[in-house]
């Protein structure tokens, strides 16, 4: 076949290539999009632990509280089965951000006790 | 000062105690709100990424992309800046999503060697 007049088998794949690479940054940009709103939620989430630190330290309240964790972790457990997200990976997110916010806790503990504003147990 | 009439200074504490319960009460239902958000923007997020490991498995294409990986850290580093987010903690949040996606993306890619789906590099 005379090229011009109908696809080569060449040509077929570009084109599916080209169908990818478009559906690739059509999906890219929805992923862009999560992942603003994640990172917007995320600095609304520190900003309530922060209060919650600071609460914490002024009454002398420990940094973690393995009861609460607990709870945390089989509710969002229930909520990733219900939106199909891997339950141990809604597990493992819980884990990292609240490994993040002791850490955020424990430092606001230290400069409220370094700064005598703690109150005494 | 006789029972009944005045706060003691004993009453007082535990009032403030009272108080700062309450707004510990009041700032976990918040969280566990963003939490509830955030496992669902992370669902949405992993069926977009999912799609796009079917989309690399039949391509061929590598399941990282460091060029693309490189691109998101900034972006969202300067996002979580806006949002008064620590860009470090941004940058571990999605290290630690990505680092989770890539497994998924390998496991898709084998799958597709195993059952011969592959288009031929």
């Amino acid at each position: 076949m005379s090229e011009g007049t109908a696809p080569a088998a060449g040509d077929a794949a570009s084109v599916a290539d080209e169908a990818a690479r478009e559906r690739l940054l059509y999906l890219r940009g929805s992923i862009d999009n999560l992942d603003a709103a994640l990172v917007h939620l995320l600095a609304e989430r520190f900003k309530c632990t922060q209060q919650v630190g600071e609460l914490k330290a002024r009454h002398s309240l420990p940094p973690a509280d393995p009861a609460r964790e607990a709870a945390q972790i089989a509710r969002l457990r229930r909520l990733a089965e219900d939106a199909r997200l891997d339950p141990a990976f809604a597990e493992k997110f819980l884990n990292f951000i609240i490994g993040e916010v002791v850490q955020h806790h424990r430092a606001i503990a230290d400069r409220a006790v370094n700064s005598g504003d703690a109150k005494p147990v």
